[in-house]
């Protein structure tokens, strides 16, 4: 594994550039990636290109023996770009135009700022593509980050029409597959279909799916217009994009199939603040993050990832700027969070970022180094992560133990339509994956589309939509399966199937789901030691209850090697439940203290003590 | 009293809807609501109409013995419709047009709009208007439903501004009433009115009252231009509407002059999760709604409905898709909610809806019927309540026992001025029946133009426009009244009067409001055993205070038969203080324990056990 | 002192004007504000005047005695002007222009209404400003409210670009103070620049401080515009504006260089429930108010007034209609306001308003008379505190004990980047406010660009932008200092100085901050006896630790006679802290119970009890 950092040599007096590569080099970082935000220093009028400052960055951390990942700089195109076509900027939900001032101030779907976007690729890709100390590329830059993947402008409407009528060849086929009789929202052609905003209450769930969908593809088309030509005119180097924690705006198992390597930007501190998590978790791990924040993103992109090759494109190395308080990690967490990602199987972990600017958006985000160019507490946590590296060598792979499923589109089912405020399949997926963790075993997240040899034991927290590849790995899958609430009840379209599940999941389950209620967090369900809440299915077939509360609702039912959990995959029937199936599909495993996890690679576990930021090999 | 369900022959095939007829009729439903989101079926194209499909269902379920009550299907105009006239859409509060892609998606004051569905009306009302198997009609469906009561649209100020005019007849008078000279806002002419949304800061609560009086005629003249056409075409059928839960966006004393039956929608559980419930009513209820909600709108309706004939023609059936969480009906809960609507005098219980469609905007929403056609346990117990209904026969005339006045407009001033944060009359007036539904007393809720005679005990919990009838009943009234807060405080324009308080309601009261104060629930009064909060009205003149709290506040007083509260209606001294009115006025009472409710007809009593779903009669 | 009222002769019959004013004087009133809102009846039609009434109005309050203060109408320009010019209307952060039906409906960058604004000024001074009733003139009416300062229209944006242009000289010397850099946003010239709202994610910071400045200029200049017509035409009147309270939309220091008497709108209850205090704090004092709320504004607004000449130009008289909760003063406080008022040295207490109009929005605001003419409460607390006035006579100046140090720019970085939520340098001050007065001692608050000769503590709660004179200053200074988060960490213009603070904050402080955390208030930081939280800055320097947290956080440092708190400037350890800088600068203090506060006056201690309502003095 490399460690690397992010750097902006525009930021920075030139005299400073090589002092800045020597030390790059001193602390142990091979890797640096530049160039993602600077397209108006490259082309500050249009057409007009100034390369020279460019060629001389490039030349100074090549000769310091860096290895350069160049990023396309489509994630800020200049002003006078958007001044020429105004309309390229994204509309936003309410139906108004997002403005310049920031970044990512594009629509996917605007066909001239495609062209752009694919002229600035091609000279820079042109100038850069054969240098020897350019090893990669970065396409943009965190697509999707401040809501960007959904515009609702006129590009996007029409590019949406041109999308339905190639998916569903009829507009009769789409008005059955929608249910569009339902409030006479049948349409006679394609061209009468909106975007589904500013309705007047909820818009049909299909039509929400739909767009979602489209709105991934237009990410995919728009970046694989990139990764063309990059492999055009740079054939060789690695081609990599950096996604986002807790992000599902678009489909990353398609993304990642246009991609060689792909990265994600780890930030467990402001994650902890801005997501999901309670009081009590924030304040125990304020300045650690949640000790499965981390490592659920590594196992689900390198489950995305095409090869399993990923990497740490951004890693945070102090307090950040965008959360709703910052606090800065405890003295350990850069060197822990280093070394974690190692253990999961990253290529590269690169912090972000070299150096903290004084100005601008994140003037308060901290890098390895002060803005007074003073080393940072991370600098030095970044050379003892290097060192230990560099110690441990190469360690072995890491076996298999459970494997458990995530969709996209299966959040963004349940997204769309929660039925209860806040049940998603992404959190249902992060609680079971946090479950699997306090027992101490190594998770694969996978896509529905995949291989489950070699596993114990399989979870698939909450997947509406079943796949025949899934619904055909699980019937010939030997050790344990759970299976959680929702599971198999719509089909791609939205509609729920007319024997209310999927009709191979049936046969797995042996019966169906018949009801579903969704429950308020004040309606605990309690058995003999245990609890459950959220959400309850009910079934009917030849399953064995197994969990069933004192008030008699039947939590979770077993059926041959799998076991169907009715209730929300959280808390602790759901880990009980958890551990049986662990036990009896024969897989070594504990109860972990609070804040501890381990990864075992080959011959060596490794234990990561968050509440300490100490980590350990046996 | 009939059963009833609301079906949409055109969400299944034609071979089904024979069965599901004969179904009906084997667990006793004698009604059937169809058709009111059908436009797109009835009219694929402008002006091409296919009568063909709906001619066959209506004859399939009358040969079964079903009386079909027809919707006009105003509620859902199809996308041809809305494209050709784009304008018809409502705007909203911020000016920004609301789309297609949902239901109700048109703007009560367009011309345009309104020539298009008496077309729609008229030519539904000749195809079946004479048919023997109808016996009723729906007008379009829940006005008001998804804050569609108000536009902002240009169509609606002009007619704002001719509404105004007509009823003030000089802009001057305007000016005047509303007090316009107060920051400069007088006006010249009507044409310089505005509607009285975006305002920099809040605009004259008089020109907000106006413009809700002017919405809501709004309705009751779209509502009434389809019942004539009705009359006229189809004479001798019942003409309906289905009112909302706690919905308020409308006069329904005034709709309910133009129609024969006044019905209404019954979700319990909904209701009990969108509305302003406690945590712990929430948590005890969750799967049976708090025991007053079906009531109260049971007696606000029949208080409302013309000759006093009401119905259910939404009942809830099983989880629902819309509240933050939906948790399904305790079992017994359907024939609970069933049996008490008819206790209350319905005409009619219909169910929503017949079977689950397994698409679109509800696809989670419950019916007696599941998506693959099995019954859900709704099912059962329709019929079950079916054979209670035959077996109770004609039950006697509910004794008067409570009268609770209520009024629209009182609402809207204290929604569009509350002075306290959700201080409204609407909510004063569910805790006042609340109150004294615990004391197991019939309550009739009434508007204030209404006869007094044979009531023992007459509330007005909120009423700041004092009708000259209600003064005159008053006056005359030799039972007991208990007056809340605000009360007569306001002339109709929305000042206050010249003596404080209305003239009559100042002799009723023997005196006057002089100043009146918001408190928050942090601001607990205290008395001898009892605590009030909320609000407190300070009271000059010849009444004798009743409740005084230690530290000295008069939270009530007597005057002759009628006692003032001057705290907000809710809490142990309003309850203390409703009992001794209940006794005052020989009215046998007692204190229910929790979750019981009677409602006494004839010789018969009901007792309504919502902890356990049990029903009984003696 | 003088007492004064806010009267409005339009809303009344005239046959009733003497008689006011007869009542006015009766009970001590020497000042009368009319005329802020009249604009309507003083031009009914555009160019035609109508000053009859006016006349008369202002002759009989003049024959009756009363100084008459007379407003500028420019708050509420009529409908008639708007429908001339619509774009003179504000446009919001959406980008929606503002309505007309309340009050200030207009954009201060608007050229066309800054020369009807001249003009309506210039007739009124001409028609009234040589009268010898007219003792001063309110300039329009409290500048900001409503969120008015900024406007985002076209004709802003054109303002602010020019303004750009004048304070930057050139784009590049723009691009690089900003660090347009950092996401390309580098400018190609002040035409490409837009308004910071709308932008996909935030704004860079320095664009939005910009914003700020600009917005607080136009409000300077508009007003400026107002002041230079009145002194010319009506010389020798003293010339004010009312400021709010806890509002900072535009810089009242610079406001009040062009005026001759500083104003302020006392509500202590409204301010109480719609700004931060705690909910004990909102039970506890909510017929009061917070024991510093008054307070702070007096001595705030002393030190913004050009020779430290201020009054109250609307004091609450009783329930106001605009918080979330409006109870009444508890019986006593109207009075207490009024001599608190005093004791900080107010020329003038002038409640608003002298009789409630009973329509329009503000018919529930109490004020010294009742709607029906009748005396209200407060009347006669109002002649009761004017008697107290007259009996102490002239009190001596007060003697100066401690400085804080505000200045808006501060509060403008503090909330454009709190980086924590709610960490804002207002409150900070607020906070540091409080504990000085519950030490009992004078506080005054100062601009950093003041002289702080004759102080015994300075403190300086979080001051960004350290300025030379105040840097200067505190050198000089050899009293006991205390410096808190932030300060001297921006240059003017938003960014980290090279050194990452102010060099001569540097020398000060000996050493610099070299990390900033913001800490969520589950985070408590626990000394022995005392806890902080909110804020982190981590120092390095010569300063020895002070207060340690057992955790090993150092929370403060003294350097010499300067104390740095890093943590926020709030708790039980700020408080301590204040304690210590207090004693060590022989500061006489003591530890007041609960609701007491003290003001000194030459000899005169007056004492407030916030709890009782009780003064005394001693």
């Amino acid at each position: 594994m490399h460690l690397g950092v992010c750097y902006y040599p525009e930021h920075w007096p030139e005299e400073r550039w090589a002092e800045d590569a020597r030390q790059m080099r001193e602390i142990g970082l091979a890797r640096v990636r530049i160039g993602e935000f600077a397209w108006s220093r490259i082309e500050p009028e249009p057409g007009q290109y100034d390369w020279d400052w460019l060629d001389r960055a490039v030349e100074t951390l090549h000769s310091a023996g860096l290895g350069i990942i160049m990023g396309t700089p489509t994630a800020t195109p200049p002003k006078w770009l958007v001044d020429s076509m105004p309309d390229m900027l994204a509309v936003d939900r309410e139906g108004q135009p997002r403005g310049f001032g920031s970044r990512r101030h594009y629509c996917f779907s605007h066909e001239g700022y495609g062209e752009e976007a694919r002229r600035i690729t091609r000279v820079v890709a042109q100038r850069y593509g054969q240098h020897p100390g350019v090893v990669g590329w970065q396409t943009d830059n965190e697509y999707g980050c401040h809501d960007t993947v959904q515009s609702f402008s006129p590009a996007a409407r029409d590019a949406f029409r041109r999308w339905l009528a190639e998916r569903y060849g009829s507009v009769a086929a789409l008005n059955e597959a929608w249910g569009n009789v339902f409030w006479s929202m049948e349409y006679r052609s394609f061209d009468e279909i909106e975007l589904p905003n500013r309705t007047v209450t909820e818009a049909n769930p299909a039509h929400w799916l739909a767009f979602r969908r489209f709105s991934s593809d237009q990410v995919i088309r728009f970046n694989r217009a990139q990764v063309e030509i990059l492999r055009e005119v740079s054939p060789g180097r690695d081609i990599m994009h950096n996604a986002m924690g807790f992000y599902t705006g678009y489909d990353h198992h398609d993304l990642a199939q246009d991609l060689d390597v792909l990265g994600w930007d780890s930030y467990p501190l402001g994650f902890l603040e801005m997501f999901r998590f309670t009081e009590e978790e924030e304040r125990d791990f304020a300045r650690q993050g949640h000790p499965d924040i981390a490592a659920f993103h590594h196992d689900l992109y390198r489950g995305c990832a095409k090869d399993g090759r990923w990497n740490v494109l951004e890693q945070q190395p102090g307090p950040v700027n965008w959360a709703r308080y910052n606090p800065a990690p405890l003295p350990g967490m850069v060197r822990l969070w280093t070394l974690e990602a190692f253990a999961h199987g990253a290529e590269m972990v690169s912090y972000f970022r070299w150096r903290q600017f004084p100005k601008a958006q994140e003037q308060m985000h901290a890098g390895l180094l002060r803005p007074d160019g003073e080393p940072a507490p991370a600098y030095a946590e970044a050379a003892s992560a290097g060192r230990d590296i560099a110690d441990l060598g190469a360690v072995g792979e890491a076996p298999k133990h459970a494997a458990l499923i995530f969709s996209y589109d299966s959040e963004w089912i349940t997204q769309i339509q929660p039925q209860g405020e806040g049940r998603s399949a992404l959190w249902a997926a992060f609680s079971a994956y946090s479950s699997l963790r306090r027992l101490g075993v190594n998770v694969d997240i996978l896509p529905p589309e995949t291989e489950l040899d070699g596993y114990s034991l399989v979870v698939v927290p909450c997947l509406p939509v079943m796949t025949r590849g899934l619904a055909d790995a699980l019937k010939r899958f030997d050790g344990e399966i759970v299976v959680g609430p929702r599971t198999g009840t719509r089909d791609t379209d939205f509609a729920i199937p007319s024997g209310l599940v999927d009709q191979e999941f049936a046969d797995l389950i042996g019966g169906k789901i018949v009801r579903s209620e969704s429950l308020s967090d004040r309606l605990q369900i309690a058995g003999d030691g245990w609890t459950a809440k959220g959400w309850l299915d009910h079934y009917e077939g030849e399953a064995e209850p197994e969990f069933v509360a004192g008030s008699g609702e039947v939590c979770s039912y077993r059926h041959g090697n799998l076991r169907l959990c009715c209730t929300w995959p959280q808390g602790s029937m759901f880990e009980r439940l958890v551990e049986r199936a662990a036990r009896d599909a024969g897989l070594p495993h504990e109860a972990l203290p609070t804040g501890i996890r381990h990864r075992t690679c080959g011959s060596t576990r490794f234990t990561f003590d968050y509440l300490t930021a100490q980590i350990s090999f046996d």
